[in-house]
Parts: C-alpha cells; sequence; structure tokens
C-alpha cells in the first residue's frame, strides 16, 4: 500500500484562463498542428517530443496494434454496444477489459525477458549476445516456460509484421542490441526445438520497446491505448452492418439443443 | 432489435499466412512507415486514407481531445489501479466509462446541432447562414436549452484551443459552412444573452467534424479512443507517483468526521 | 453540474476501530446472522430493514434478474474471460456494461409509465384505473412507442415468472393498484392491438417496484447488482468448461471465409 | 489457450416458451419465494441448494463483502457516474474493476494458503494443525511474505466482523480444520511477531469458503457479487447528495496550485 503524502501533484499539465500545457509544452502553439496523435503517446510516455526517427518508429508499433480483425476485444465490444447502445464508451471499455495476460502479456514478457537477460545499462556495451540468447533459450527450456513473443498459431513460417517493423527500426537508427538479442533467441529457439519459431509481431514490438528503453510494465499500455482506436472501428462497423445479434441468437440456440429439455 | 442474417461479416480487414490487410490496405507495405497513429484512426472510421491536409486537422482534433489534467477519469483511472496494478487495461476501461452525456456530450451536440440546421447536402450551396444561426439560437432559448460546444467555465473570454483549431482547419481546406455556422450562432447567442459565450474545444471539434462529413454519432469514438492515450500517461504518473492511496485517505477521514460517531 | 460543498459526507455508513455500521445498522450484530443478501440490498435502496413480506417479495424480484442463460452479457464476460483470467473483476465488469437500454430499458421503462399514468402520491386512492390504462394505451399507440413490459419473443402467450411474481406479490401485500394498472394495460393493448401481449418479468418487476415505492431511476440497479452474480456463475463454468475460444474461432472463420481473399 | 470443441455448452440453464430452469431448479414454482438472493448465488457457484444452515453462513459472508464505506471502488463509481448518469451500470463496472490483487486479493489467498497447508482430502482426518500452523508462519517468514488474512490497519486489537463470523460458522456446523487452522496461524504469527495481528474478514472468509469447499479461485467472485450491492447503493446516494464534483475540484485546484504556473 502506498504512503500518505501531503500534496496531491502531477506533471501532466495544467490549464488557466488562457493556457493549456501537456508536460510542459503549450497545447494550442507547440502541439496542436506540430505533432501526429502517435507523438502525443510517445510525449505522454516518455516525457519528451520524439524524434522524426523515433516518431515513425513509435507510430509503426503502435499502429500494429490497433487492429486485428474479430478479436475477442472486437465481439465484446459489438455484444455489449448490442445492449447499450447509448454507450460507446461503455462498449470500448468492456474490449478493453479483456486485453490481460494471454493476449497482451506476450508482448510485455518479451521486453522483460530482454530486460532481464540484458539490463539497459548494458546494451550497447559489446554484450556476448549470442550467449546470452543461448542462456535466455536454455532456461525457459529447463523452467518447461513458452518463449514470449516466439511462434504464431496463422502467420508461418513469417509474421509479415515481424520484418517490417524491423526495417522500419533499423531504418531509423533504433535496431540494436534488442533487436539483435531477440533475433539469436529465436534461431536458438528454433535450433533447439527443431520447427519454425517466428518472432511475432508481439515480440518485435517487445524488442523495439527496449530499444527504445521504455520500462516493460509499460509496454501494455501501447496494446490498450491502441486497441481502443481498433474498437471505435469495430462499433461504427456494428452500427452500419450489425453481428452482434446474429452471434448471440446462434449461441443460445445452440445451447438449447446441446442442454435443453430435448437434449 | 437487429435482424438475424445468413452470414456474419466484416469488411474491416482479414489475415492469413502471409497477409494482413486493414480496410483494403496492406498493413506490413502500406501502413506501417507511410501513416501516422491519428492517420489509421481516420483510415477506420472515414474508411479511407486521409490527405496529408485532413491528415494534420484530423491529428489536431484527436490530439486535443487527450488530455485535460486531473480530470474525474483520470482519478478513476488511478484510483482503480490502486486496487488491480496488475490490470493497467481495467484501469484504462474503467476511466473510459465517465466519457458520456456529461463531459463528451456536447461535441456530440454541436455537431448534431450544425448537422440539423444545415444538412451535409446543402453545405457549400449558400445557404443563408446568418438567418440559420439566428434559428438555432431562439430555438435553443424558446426550449430553454443550452447551445452545445458555447462557454467554459475555466476559458474565459476564449479558449485557447478554438482559434488554433479553426486556423489549422482553415489552412487545409477544412473550414467552411459548418465553421462559419458555428461562428454566428456564437454571435447571435453573445448577443442574445448579454455576456461572454466562447465557442469551447468541443464546440470547435464537433464543427470541424461537419466539415469532414462524419456522422454526429461518430463524434463520441474520437473522445473515447484519444482518451485511452491520455489515461495511460496518467497510469504511468500513478506508478512512479501515487497519489490515489491520498485521495482516498482524505475522503473517508473526512467523512468519518462529517457523518462517523463523533458528528 | 452539481454545485460544489464544503463538506463531504455520506449517510452510508463508517467504521471506527471497533464498529462497523450500515445504514446505522451494527454489522456484526445487527446484520450478519439477521439478514441475507437480498434484504441487505434492499436496506442498501430503501434505506431500511424489509418486513418478512418485503424481503419475500424483494428476494424474488432481484432473483428473477440474475440468470438468463447465455446472454450478450454473458457472453461478453466469457470472451473477456479469455484474454484476462486473472481478472474476474474484469470479466464481471465487461459484461455489466451491456446492460442498457436494450435489455434493462423495458423495466424502469414500465416502473416510468405507471408512476406518470398514476403518481405515486394517487395510488390506493381509487383512480379510475381502467381508463388510466386506456389512456396509456392510446398514449403510446399515438406515438407508435412499445408499451415496456408487454410481449416477449420466446414467452408465449404467458411468461411463466409473471405469473407467480404476482401471486407472490399478492400473498405479501404488494399487489396495489400498480399491478392492477398493469394488467388492464395488458387487457387494453391486446384489445387494440388484437394479439397476445403477456408481461413478462421486466413489466411484472417494474410494476411491482412501484408498489414498493421505488424511484423509476433505481430500477435498473436492481438488475445490475442481480446480473453480477449470474455472470460470476458463467466466468466459474468457463473456467471449467470453456466455450469462448469456439465462439471466436468459428466467428473468425466465418469472416475470413465472407471477407477474406477469397470471398 | 483452450482447445477447439464440437459443441457449445452450459448447464447454467435453458428457456423454452413455457418454461425457465436454473441449475436443474424451475425458476418460477423451485427457486422464486423458495430462496433468498444469497441462496441463488450459492446455487450458481455451489451447483446445488444451500442447507439451511449454509444458507445463513453464506449469506453472512457474502454480506460481510458489500459495503465497506468510500472505497476507492465506491468514489470510482461515484466519479463515473458524475460524467455518464445515464449508464448506471457503466459506473458500477467502472467501480468493480478496482477489486483487484490489493484489496479481494487477501481473501482468496488466505484460501489459497489453507488449502495449501491443508488439502481438501485432508480436513477433518485428524492432521496436526498446530505443527501445520508452524510451518505456514515460517514459510510466509523465510519468503518475507505478508500472511494474507491477518492485520488491519483500522479494526484493532480485533476485527469486530471476524469473532462473529466465526460464531454464525460455529452454530450451524461449519467451524472445522479450516477455522481452526487459520485461529492457529494467528496465534503462531503474533508469537512470531510480536504484536497484535487480528484476523480480518477477509481472512474469516477465506477460513470459511474452505470450510465449504469452495475453490480458492472463487473467492473474488463473492467480493465481485457482493461489491456490485454496495456500489448501487453509493450510486443512489450519489444521486440524492452528490461529492463526486466535490472530490474532482478540490483535486484539481491543488495540482494547479502544486504545479501550475505560480507553483
Amino acid at each position: 500500500m502506498p504512503k500518505r503524502r501531503d500534496k496531491l501533484t502531477s506533471e501532466i499539465g495544467w490549464s488557466t484562463a488562457d493556457r493549456i500545457t501537456v508536460r510542459g509544452l503549450d497545447l494550442p502553439s507547440e502541439i496542436l498542428g506540430q505533432m501526429n496523435l502517435g507523438d502525443l503517446a510517445f510525449l505522454l510516455t516518455a516525457h519528451r517530443k520524439p524524434t522524426p526517427e523515433e516518431s515513425r518508429v513509435f507510430n509503426a508499433i503502435v499502429i500494429t496494434l490497433v487492429e486485428h480483425g474479430i478479436t475477442p476485444s472486437a465481439m465484446v465490444a459489438r455484444l455489449t454496444y448490442l445492449g447499450a447502445p447509448e454507450s460507446l464508451q461503455g462498449a470500448v471499455a468492456a474490449g478493453l477489459n479483456g486485453l490481460g495476460t494471454v493476449f497482451v502479456g506476450t508482448m510485455e514478457g518479451a521486453a522483460r525477458m530482454l530486460y532481464d537477460a540484458l539490463p539497459p545499462d548494458q546494451a550497447g556495451q559489446g554484450a556476448d549476445l549470442d550467449a546470452l540468447a543461448q542462456q535466455v533459450v536454455d532456461d525457459f527450456a529447463a523452467r518447461k516456460a513458452i518463449i514470449p513473443g516466439l511462434g504464431h498459431p496463422l502467420h508461418k513460417p513469417v509474421d509479415p509484421r515481424t520484418p517490417r517493423l524491423f526495417q522500419i527500426a533499423a531504418e531509423n537508427g533504433l535496431s540494436g542490441d534488442y533487436v539483435d538479442l531477440m533475433q539469436r533467441i529465436q534461431q536458438k529457439a528454433e535450433a533447439a526445438r527443431g520447427k519454425s519459431l517466428p518472432i511475432n509481431a508481439t515480440g518485435a514490438i517487445g524488442a523495439i520497446c527496449c530499444e527504445f528503453g521504455f520500462p516493460w510494465q509499460i509496454v501494455r499500455g501501447f496494446g490498450v491505448m491502441a486497441r481502443s482506436i481498433g474498437l471505435v472501428g469495430h462499433l461504427l462497423e456494428e452500427r452500419s452492418d450489425p453481428i452482434a445479434f446474429e452471434m448471440w441468437q446462434r449461441t443460445e440456440e445452440e445451447i438449447l439443443k446441446n442442454n435443453g429439455p430435448e437434449a
């Protein structure tokens, strides 16, 4: 439990009659018209403006997380909207609730694994990445644990997002020891397991987040903010071309058939 | 209640082993590295890529909605995180639930009012905007209703976001009849009420959304996606410099004093 | 927007080192072992203990709202749990978000309709219920509005909950003008429409809530508290015998077939 | 990730035109008027009707979890209602999101600790409870971990709910090895730590849940269902006597003072 404090404080921003600041920047003159939405997300998480290179890479990783088709969270948002169409915000909120350990956990898991193997203060210092990678693979094997960020049920043998994200990172100076280490972990894991284990998008994003130096605990937040945009898109489609009612009716009918009085 | 349907469909996107599309664009090659986060939000709501001009204006209006300091939704996210720090997504979801009629309603109310006065197919056709504005002000006065998008408890006599948003819209060819109509409504309302009634940010955004042609029902969605980014920022600060526990303790102590056994 | 206040107050309860009170009752000695869960819900909404008769009727109406099989809210809770099994509370929260105007609205709509026709201070004063019922039916017909609480897609010609709820209310002295008026509205509506329009459970509960004198705005709260119990039941089953993953996979496969590259 | 399945099934209940069942019981005739709300919660979690003794104990433990004054979850519900008063369900949902590891975790932690020390199949078989208790205390001390269910910041030297809950359990035949073990753990912990460590309400409830044989993973669900009732109570008070706006204004003013342009 946290401690009591004398004062309530927040460094995020403040407003007076004629001024509005966010992280020390004047919103009207220094942000509006100067930054894009991804840049503002960077400002609020890194507490500084991104460089043009950082902007390109950061926008790419957050964009990757926005939309994945009919995920459980999209189904949740649509089914919630069916009952409360007056509350778009409630349908998005419902959809976000499912972004927990199963779906978003691998992204923070990948970042955590990389930081555990190579702490931030040792990155770029000539560490023996090959040995670190082997160590990671051996440790996970000993614990019979799944290496986060590797493998994908659909995207085989390559997750098409991963080479593109790594390319964008490399073109913008954000491909260093962590991207390298992630790729070596993949190679060692494939050798040990004797099967294809592509780095999936969450693994690529986890590695690039480490290149930025973001704490692994923040990484889930990128997934949450991104998905909220995707869910609004699903709700707009649900409004014009609804499928939630049909999903419900089919499910109810099937369960009545399987468990009802005539089952 | 919606109708049954034969098929479940969605035009948002699909994935196969080696391809991922969003609204018909190939995610790796046509979106990543080519678009910023605001552009993707536009793609998912307008169903086409924004022009460079639209990109600048749309990013500006969504950015305006991201962060407003310690709002009730920020307090909610922080207080939720206090009890469930393992569930960042739940804290953001909780915060979004409050984006209802009171706070976000004025933005959609402004857009709706403008569309009611000037339907999309009549915009840009030389309508008598002055007469329409007077009509709106008279109608609201007759109903003793508050005109959405006018007035602000803090930002007087001008909301500093509004002139900047209108400037960005004008510089990018998105300042037409709706922005003009909103400004005329303000002037008529000030004349009728005899007091300063600045167009606030939600009024400016509502008007610009009409310039884009967005249905008024979508407008709340922009607030929801934007605020989710802001709430992640608040939770990161709560993690490093928490205030929720202190907010709680003070409230509990005061209520015990006011309503407890010694009150 | 509410007004500022000097003091934060709450009459709900307080705790000191050795005492805990809820609505003026000592929790350990006057509530625990003395009341059931429905009674406590009554205490928190009516601000007094129920009589034994009220307890029977109130428990019956809240119980009726707990469980309705695989509703959209149950699907939502299960699909959310699939992604965040560590957060049972988030899955229940997601499920509750859909209890909006479509599903729970008819219950508060029925109560509101009855209060509008017969204000609380005129109940039990010999009002001409037959004339009031005809007036309600005519008004709704003139507005082409659906009368809340009548009709059910499945339970025809009788919703089996309704006669039982009315019987329990009558046996416990809680069947007065409002239950009578609801039944007359049904008869007039059936006569006018020439088809069977059973009073459904939400209509029965709306009428009985009026017998209790609960404000119509509270009625949705009974649905929310009840459904949270039902959703916990669904999540326990999802834990042992999950269906959410299958619901998701089927939906995704069908949409890929209908909208994917080979569609 | 779960497996695919051929059929969607649910044993919770079904409805046909003239029948509604819940866990095999006919809702109108076997549940309504026969059971109270706590009994139905028991039916949905234990999958059978409680005995009269079980009903008394189970209602008492769930009631204990309903209301704790101005908790963070109550503040969250009220602050959410301030922005979206049209969505009572969203305000309750927001409040539930905070029932995570910090507040509700100790209850499931206590149950888990007791089951780990004394598996269900060994309860009532004459285990050496004193030795088990010492082992638990030693293990937690070695891990420098806090024993769940002991200690309370306010209720000292006794949590007034605990003796009453244990009394109700004993009077109804539900005080066996687990309640005994919890009390011995307390005594050993107090001896080892040299300070008062009362069994708090979550510890008492955790122990009694073990007497019932509930899996520890279910225990959080009792907290969630109970608190949803309490939150409805807070929202009714917020409707008639609001404090959320004042909580917000004070916080915003203080942060402006502490971090604004004149700080």
